[in-house]
């Protein structure tokens, strides 16, 4: 792919921000990369121009009809001042999945990829380097043909845009308090659960905003059919370690498919814990939470990692879990996948690509 | 509400689009309506101007994060030149039950159906005149902060756009054959279903391309949890006239309250139909297929009004329904509706304004 650059003058450049005041995805960076597609032409005019607006017509297919998918990754700067992506490999992989399962075209993903890097090292500034801060990377994919109609458009946009993003707990674990929601439901088994399009986070919003409304971090999701089975918390996967088991519900169709989900199964099946992706009914996690077999509950996702979980709340009764206080396997995971993002420890996995 | 207007030069007017070469969606008038949101000073800024390109920040949350709705009604043209709007004020209730649900600002009804008028009024002349034809209206909102991050924004757009639109049916009615799906769900008891927002539309698109692709025209959608009860037909409401019994889906919140499926269930009951709201089994509909004590079946909506079902297709059989004619209810419904709407017959239920 030949990437056409038009630099941003320097004397135009924005100011860093102080990378003690880094709050997520506010600060943008001073470029991204853009490319076109259209149904006769396929994928073309790949750029990286300064970062500034789109100009949308008015009956763009996204702003209507919701074909709009995106990735998150990080860019993670270690003390040795080098520069890594962590599984960005499988990031291009679900934005394919997520194309597909939207009827938006496929994007090559090396290319993709190589555009990310290129597009990375010329804002390398902007890459913080205070411990647990990394740059936030958002490839992203909308419908831009301008028509009113319900059908796949036959023109999109992909994008690339990057911010500098702050350390997701400031002060260390911090478990937070669920709720157990069984009157909203975020996707369901032949829905689009599983692919990461804009609509499921605007499904999610009244629950989350109800759950805060009554002092809770985040919302647990149940399955739509039966609102019996654990599914995610929030935006995040959701682990539970059963006496020495580490539980976690299968990808059943409307579960996203987490790169740290992903990572958590690998590290733990490495380490010689047991390991079952299946069903997990809520009422399960309950009992065993009040008998103390549940000994960790946490959620993953590529913004916190891995979200210590010390209390869920269920039709009208609290369930404390380890004391309200960080588990070891939790603590573990977190050392290990952060280790590896800031080239601190050995990668036998084949997971971080210097860049 | 103070409406800021600016006019498009008469020189730079678009073209009108001949009235028997009108596509759907695909001509678009000279000036739209906007007016901003910021969640400290409310809704402010409300402006007329030529139509053009939205500047919208890569970041916005509407291309990320799917918070955007919809209404969609049209302003009929009658022989006696004069323009009419049938039931506006149930689509601006609606919009404001959607934007509830997805977490955005009320808009007040009464000042946005002003601005339609003065905008449809404005833009007079790309009202079409020819029978079945109309001058499509889309009001929409869509969320314009720059940030990324799962939350509700704090700042909004409204926009009204139009666009002269066809006879739906070119030569009548044509009974379409519909394709029954159990393997794909558009929406779920505790969801967004009821919500026009964008992700429900993007959410439908694989099943359509795939019945489409065996030769359907639409898809008819069953309940995510049992797949056993019908919900919508394509992105319409359905009905199934069983003996002399009118039968549509209960609003059991997983559908839209379509409006024309309203105006049918009022419309039935005043002529003295036996009407039921109430869950229908595909397999009670297929069986009365088989005996023929299903009459009748079709869909209704803006867009087409009555859109009348000759066959079902569900698990490699095919139910044909009324010899795949239209049915005498369905005409009779239709030529009420597109009558009160093109001010052809009598208006009892106070459902048309003359603007």
């Amino acid at each position: 792919m030949d990437i056409e650059i038009e630099l941003l003058p320097g004397s135009e450049q924005k100011d860093l921000p102080s990378s003690s005041n880094l709050r997520f995805g506010r600060h943008l960076s001073d470029h991204m990369f853009l490319m076109d597609y259209k149904a006769d032409t396929g994928w073309h005019n790949a750029r990286i121009v300064p970062y500034g607006d789109f100009c949308l017509d008015p009956a763009s297919a996204c702003l209507h009809y919701g074909q709009a998918i995106f990735e998150g990754l990080k860019a993670y700067r270690g003390q040795d001042d080098k520069i890594r992506l962590f599984r960005a490999h499988d990031n291009m992989n679900r934005l394919n999945y997520s194309a597909w399962r939207m009827c938006m075209p496929q994007v090559d993903k090396n290319e993709l990829l190589q555009a990310i890097k290129t597009l990375i090292r010329m804002e390398e500034r902007w890459v913080p380097k205070a411990k647990g801060t990394s740059l936030y990377v958002r490839p992203f994919m909308i419908a831009t043909e301008a028509f009113l109609g319900v059908r796949p458009a036959r023109e999109y946009l992909l994008s690339v845009i990057l911010g500098p993003v702050g350390a997701y707990y400031a002060e260390g674990f911090n478990p937070v308090k669920i709720f157990v929601t069984d009157k909203y439901v975020r996707a369901v088994s032949g829905g689009v659960g599983e692919a990461k399009t804009a609509g499921n986070y605007a499904a999610s919003l009244m629950a989350s905003e109800k759950a805060k409304e009554l002092g809770f971090t985040q919302v647990l999701w149940l399955d739509a059919a039966e609102r019996r089975y654990v599914e995610e918390v929030g935006t995040m996967n959701i682990f539970f370690l059963l006496e020495d088991i580490l539980v976690t519900p299968e990808l059943s169709g409307s579960i996203l498919p987490g790169i740290t989900r992903d990572s958590v199964l690998r590290l733990a099946r490495d380490w010689g814990l047991k390991v079952e992706e299946r069903p997990i009914a809520i009422n399960e996690v309950l009992e065993k939470a009040k008998s103390k077999a549940l000994k960790e509950c946490f959620g993953t996702g590529t913004a916190a990692v891995i979200s210590p979980v010390g209390a869920l709340y269920y039709k009208g009764e609290n369930f404390s879990i380890n004391g309200g206080k960080t588990g070891d396997l939790a603590q573990r995971l977190f050392d290990e996948i952060t280790g590896l993002q800031y080239g601190e420890r050995e990668d036998a996995y084949g997971w971080i690509e210097v860049i």
